[in-house]
């Protein structure tokens, strides 16, 4: 020890933090980290062309939103050099992590030559794949996936070679969705193929109704219930083979197919170097973002992390998260204390005018989780004061617990949707509960919101439920018998379109007809969206009638026969 | 009482709710009370010609943004008989109460004939009216208020018929803001004169420049520390009279004046039936909005309310707390218990394109009741991410205190401005800290957000001051010495514009140059909006260096100067 060389003692004295993987994730934890510590050595591996590139931008590259490529690199390789003093290797693989001699191996994919690299500290930024399952023809020309800058150059390239050409998208989620508009936009004619019976799958179905609508009535060709079989060449086009169990055709007849299938945590390294992977395929981490092995972290979109309503693990490949947790994984390093406390599933999706936005727990998740402890109320107010030219329809559900918790919310419009899901956002995470929301002060003039926000009203609906003033029916019983299903719409509502089975009573005639409600089985109520149900339920329920209101109305109901 | 005739046996059967005031607070008392109480008779008696319109609304109308009056009728006398069974008698002004008897005395203002009524339960519900301070010249033809229909008829009236007139608008908080805007739209020369040194009272200065900054650009004469002194005929046209001390001329010729110097509320009446008036000019409640006679109750403008933040009461003419305060006032009198905990001053108003909002306390406000104890961070970023085209500047202030919880906020911009001044709302009200602002999980896509939102941006930048990462500047002595002001910009920018003494050393050459770096003095360091000069600050704290942060940087700078 008395013979250390001047390299040795310079290696020892400097920190040497290692990152594999320099896109959201691990270019946080590299700027983050030379914000608290200015001596360390930080070095980025990136198997990829690109450091810190705006993958939720590639859709709208494809699309020409934004035209420029270049626009797309968040940060260079010489920014980080210049105001971070991090250096980054791009195009570099890591192949093996030896934990033992605390050595990466890593290949230079320019040049095939491979060395060792020595860490102090090993932070796992790998990403996410998109999947490709085993399907014939997946590897044929014109069939793509969107991950990276390379990608969109192969797709921009196809379709500046075949600018009229049809395209089928797989997938119905986020991605999807974007390439769906961002192909339309481009004048191509789109197929849309999901496997569930809904797109968006965050979403519940009668939600994602709308979604489906709206893609339909922008000429998308939307296939639900519809899995991918194959891909096969037919001459200079393509031919995609469903598993349709229905009479539409099976095959498409595309151009080009892009696959939107969801992704998987690239987890090989880790798994390779013996660290422990969770049972929904991510690395486990604590909530430092300490792998099982503490000197070595990880983040982004390789990691398991916990929903903070059910409290499962889970996967959860967005942007939001990733940034955070470099910014604990920093910490951590830094010797500070930081907790990456879970997650929430808030996500937005903008498609063809159309934004779709979610939080917390679906209907769908909490039953397949077992719970009936819930309730759901639907409203379809106007996204800003209908005195105001120019209100739109904003579709608003919100899932809470019978103590008053809010679980989940989920919100389709053209206008103030992405706002009404972070303010739940921000009261789901903040411990909230629904008379809170009832009673939150929000922004109002008329071309903003209301003197009683859309996320009031869904509040005081859900206080109304709690409190036993506005009992409700189950829409997936509606067709069983034992009801009478009562219209309260005016007889030129009614006539324009209604429920089958229902029966109109208008509410401006509800007290002098009163005489007239049976007694004898329970009425379910109806309207347009809600509300003069909800005002005929109170008069029925004062005079002792079993009273419930179909929750959203006929406008739910629409949505939900849209879905099914 | 043997003798009780079948009149007085129904009367005593039913019991009797009067209603003083049909606009949002009174309205909504009575809407939500026929919800629970299905028994009870309810009357309203409004003086003005209306019930329940859209006060909000009137600025638009005069704009013709809104050009229908009758889109302004919320609910029409009609709808309240036939829908809720709610008796509504509009030019009914209520004259006394008579708590003894439980009656009131009301006039109808058509007929002048008088007439008792008697109650079992009471809500005053009577507004607020505009200021009319005792300067002459006010009751001119040509000086308009804007609080009623029959306001925007006369001002509408007057604008067809002199449709290229100049407007003098009194007044720059948010009636005279609208106002403005209004007229501007209608194509009026317009002046807008400010007692003040901002517009926007409830914002701090540097806020409220942007806003001066922006309607100037668009037009308007804005005469800040200007009061009127009065108006004068002058032929045809008005004279105001001002106070500006300054050398600007003291008069404004124009054709027709609009005061909009905020409200007070209506208290006479309660006054003179000896129900206590607090020092801030309003009727006293309980949390149950019960007056200081439980058996009557009080809503809306005309009330006095606690400030959540500051603890302390006062007087806030908004619909929203209005229409909730009707909501508990409701099931204050069906014997359910609720409360109206308070209100934290949530507002927004848009102007010409910028929309400008504000919650909790400003800065200026806790200066006044003696707070030291405080942060203040500000930040420009684009509200949304900047790789996506069209990101639009959002100004965003935040306050906080030193233990971290959330004071109040502030932002002015063009796009998803509400959107984060309803999320610090709602984290305000839901007793949030900057911590949890900095973990917020919200909705992310590039056209409607970015990875680390503005508002997480906030939170974080509120951590980095209260964990001693980013020690601020303080703005207010920029002008002392004793201080090395260090502009971190690159030379081009530095060269484009400046604050008055700085020095320039780009980030980009820091590291290499950190011995230029005097020690013997704090560094006060400055970029465009505060991310590089923080980048810089943590290199040279981590060199021992004393540096600190001019929060917002040269763009808060700028907008310090316009509002100066």
């Amino acid at each position: 020890m008395t013979t250390q060389t001047n390299l040795e003692i310079a290696a020892t004295a400097r920190r040497r933090v290692l990152i594999v993987g320099g896109v959201a994730g691990g270019a946080s934890t590299a700027a983050r980290l030379r914000r608290l510590d200015e001596d360390a050595e930080i070095v980025i591996f990136e198997r990829g062309q690109h450091v810190s590139f705006a993958n939720c931008g590639l859709p709208y590259h494809v699309g020409n939103v934004i035209p420029d490529e270049a626009s797309l690199l968040v940060a260079s390789r010489e920014l980080f050099r210049d105001r971070f003093a991090v250096e980054v290797f791009t195009e570099h693989e890591v192949t093996s992590i030896d934990r033992a001699c605390q050595t990466l191996r890593v290949r230079d994919l320019k040049t095939g030559l491979e060395r060792d690299e020595r860490w102090d500290a090993l932070v796992l930024a790998p990403g996410a794949a998109p999947l490709r399952p085993p399907l014939p023809g997946l590897e044929l020309p014109g069939v793509f996936t969107v991950k990276t800058i390379p990608d969109t150059r192969r797709i921009r390239a196809f379709l500046d070679d075949k600018p009229r050409a049809h395209a089928t998208v797989v997938g119905g989620g986020f991605i999807g969705l974007e390439m769906a508009e961002n192909l339309v936009e481009r004048g191509l004619q789109v197929t849309l193929i999901e496997k569930l019976p809904q797109v968006m799958p965050p979403l519940d179905a009668d939600m994602a109704g709308f979604v489906a609508l709206h893609l339909r009535q922008r000429g998308v060709d939307v296939r639900l219930s519809t899995g991918l079989a194959g891909v096969e060449a037919r001459g200079e086009r393509l031919a995609v083979h469903t598993d349709a169990a229905t009479d539409i055709v099976r095959d498409v007849d595309t151009d080009l197919v892009i696959l939107a299938l969801g992704v998987r945590p690239e987890v090989t390294l880790a798994r390779e170097a013996g660290l422990t992977i969770g049972a929904r395929g991510g690395i486990v981490v604590d909530e430092q973002l300490r792998t099982s092995d503490p000197s070595i972290l990880a983040v982004g979109d390789a990691i398991e992390v916990k929903d903070i309503v059910s409290g499962a693990e889970q996967v959860l490949p967005l942007a939001g998260p990733a940034n955070r947790q470099g910014r604990v994984a920093a910490a951590t390093l830094a010797g500070k204390h930081a907790a990456f406390r879970g997650v929430q599933g808030t996500a937005v999706v903008g498609v063809l005018g159309l934004t779709v936005a979610t939080t917390g727990q679906s209907e769908k998740a909490l039953t397949r989780a077992g719970r009936r402890d819930y309730h759901v109320v639907e409203l379809h107010p106007g996204h800003h004061a209908s005195y105001y030219p120019g209100a739109k329809a904003l579709h608003l559900k919100l899932i809470f617990d019978t103590r008053g918790a809010i679980l989940g919310a989920q919100a389709v419009g053209t206008e103030g949707v992405d706002k009404r899901i972070d303010v739940i956002a921000t009261a789901l995470q903040l411990g909230a509960d629904v008379r809170q929301l009832a009673g939150l002060e929000l922004c109002y003039a008329p071309q903003f919101g209301a003197a009683k926000d859309p996320v009031n009203v869904a509040g005081m609906m859900a206080v109304n439920v709690l409190e036993g003033q506005m009992p409700l029916a189950d829409w997936d019983r509606l067709d069983e018998p034992g009801h009478l299903l009562l219209d309260v719409r005016e007889p030129r509502e009614f006539a324009r379109g209604h429920i089958p089975g229902a029966t109109n009573l208008p509410l401006s005639e509800l007290r002098a007809r009163l005489d007239e409600i049976p007694r004898d089985q329970p009425v379910w109520l109806c309207c347009a969206v809600g509300q003069r149900a909800y005002f005929a339920q109170r008069q029925l329920l004062q005079h002792g009638i079993d009273a419930r209101n179909l929750s959203g109305g006929y406008a739910t109901w629409q949505a939900r026969r849209a879905a099914a």
